[in-house]
């Protein structure tokens, strides 16, 4: 992997002279660890990676998390601090004189405006202006890890379709543990969600589990996923316990179309606004479009959430090894909603999607 | 709990006019759930209470997790954003003329560096300097949620001590995941860590669970706590496989007065730094003083680490209600370390310990 990682950090580099960059100074999120192996821990005790255009790179890091540290000294320093040190003023010392810095886009507001202040001369731009672009084209690695954490997550999807995950009758969060248990025994090393929202929940797309009981006759959204190997899954399938409404019937039809609209628009050279159209047109036509209430889809890596979007006003162009979720969905409040979510990779040979469990409405017998 | 909210809204808004900050802006971070109930999502769609000191509060939020809000007028008013709309220009409206801003502490740096940019005379500090010297001093239902948290991990550590969870011939990691379930077993929502460090792992203090497989003749520090209604708990007890040779003896003889000392320096009046000042002297004079590479404690609450810290330079005063950990360790980098934690509250009749269960050294049967 380092041989890997220091052609990162040699392209990096690149991109920062490219874009005016004098520094970049990495902290939380997975600009670190896709550049060092190493991740951040969400503390108050400050880990930075600084790495100057110019210069070598030194990993800032409190001195009891130094012995976590696998150091590769061919891509970085190590600086640990002590408790009486103030990490801070290290920073500032290794970025010097240098004023166009670049950092985390999720490091910690604390340290964001005491560097600016240790830093009076500095300029501010977020990490991922450089980042993002190098990180959202994921390469054949990357691509197997998106297909293996994808494959588990389907694994739990099929389990669901099948109805070998008893839905009627139980609390949503119980439904939502046993999801996240299936996920984390077909190889997941985390969970990162599993919504379960049912009847009305249904309609609500970030419906946190709770105590509602599932009924006959509801439609039940199951979107979820978690981390594996670094890598993260995300699929949504919506089942229904008993036979469906015919007007549910026709929404879920609508949906299939729209979504299969959408995975199939992402050709390479496209601007991602176009997936998300191609999906919404769809809906829209149908009648539906005030119901389909967020966009298209997100990309995926080591985040569940990272470029490239599928949104309207995203003009950047789908590229091989893009990565990402085509996930429309349409909810009618109050009554019931649905969604359906796969994670595609861009390829000069078309659209791939990983996800391959099937996308049909399921009736659960009640 | 609605009564206790207004409150503390009011609270705030007095410290905000002492400090003269002209708006709180409320992301990631526990500031948001203590005064409104609700909980930022870490993502990349902004989620911002805006507080003017002069006008009534708004919560803006993402329209699609705008359904989960348990929306209360008396607190704010509730502004969901559609995926067309941009958030940052929403909250600089909200802001208006404003100049002296406090914004969450743990709010993404992305979120800061385009505020700054959208509202360009602003002024920036942490809402940290605002909320802090409030969220330290804990109400009665507060001490007794901690106590409720801290209780529930007593149990889970003296199944430690009574030799329930098999220690030799398991992995570290396996270990942990042990805690981790008696810890959900005895009430926890959420697992925050669990540290187990054996052999010289021990003498790391941060060690994160591995594969290493526990030997007899080892010392074991497990340091774990998870959140259990919505307050942490955190505690740290250092066990021996088997009979331990004579200098361990010692070193944990001196780490106990050390704890002792530590916790009975809490008094009401007294520095912070007094805490730790009292741990170290102990260790110190014991010959260890470059064996405790770290501070005594850290405040606990909503947070695993919040105000106040026990570190030498702390000079704020001990107050009632104010909660925190005493948590000396000694490490012989190479060999074997230990540490001992408890959580405790500084009261008018003096400190009182959280944590009850045993301190000495326990020798588990080989």
């Amino acid at each position: 992997m380092s041989a890997a990682r220091v052609d990162r950090l040699a392209r990096v580099r690149r991109a920062m002279a490219a874009s005016g960059v004098d520094a970049l100074l990495l902290s939380l999120g997975a600009d670190l660890p896709w550049l060092t192996g190493y991740q951040a821990m969400p503390l108050e005790r400050l880990t930075m990676l600084v790495l100057p255009v110019d210069d070598d790179a030194t990993l800032v890091v409190p001195g009891l998390e130094a012995p976590r540290v696998d150091h590769d000294p061919a891509l970085f320093a190590l600086r640990p601090w002590s408790e009486l040190e103030d990490p801070v003023a290290i920073v500032a010392g290794l970025v010097g004189q240098r004023a166009s810095l670049a950092i985390s886009d999720r490091a910690w507001a604390t340290f964001v405006l005491a560097l600016q202040e240790a830093l009076p001369a500095s300029r501010w731009t977020r990490a991922s202006a450089v980042t993002s672009p190098l990180r959202a084209v994921k390469d054949a690695e990357e691509v197997h890890a998106l297909a293996a954490a994808s494959a588990a997550a389907d694994r739990v999807a099929a389990q669901l379709l099948a109805g070998d995950i008893a839905l009627i009758g139980r609390r949503e969060k119980d439904v939502s543990l046993d999801i996240s248990r299936r996920l984390l025994a077909e190889g997941h090393q985390e969970v990162n969600f599993a919504i379960v929202g049912s009847g009305p929940n249904s309609a609500s797309p970030h419906h946190e589990p709770g105590p509602r009981v599932i009924g006959a006759g509801e439609a039940v959204v199951c979107d979820f996923g978690g981390t594996m190997d670094d890598y993260c899954s995300d699929i949504t399938r919506t089942v229904f316990t008993g036979p469906p409404p015919e007007q549910f019937v026709e929404l879920y039809g609508v949906l299939q179309t729209a979504q299969v609209a959408g995975v199939r628009a992402g050709k390479v050279g496209v601007p991602c606004e176009s997936v998300d159209a191609a999906a919404r047109q769809v809906i829209a036509e149908a009648g539906y479009g005030d119901a389909f209430i967020h966009r298209t889809g997100h990309g995926i890596g080591l985040e569940e959430h990272e470029d490239p979007y599928m949104v309207a006003g995203n003009t950047a162009v789908l590229a091989p090894g893009h990565a990402y979720s085509v996930e429309p969905g349409i909810y009618l409040a109050g009554r019931y909603g649905a969604r359906i979510e796969d994670i595609v990779v861009a390829t000069n040979e078309g659209p791939w999607a990983l996800n391959e469990v099937d996308h049909s409405l399921v009736v659960l017998e009640v």
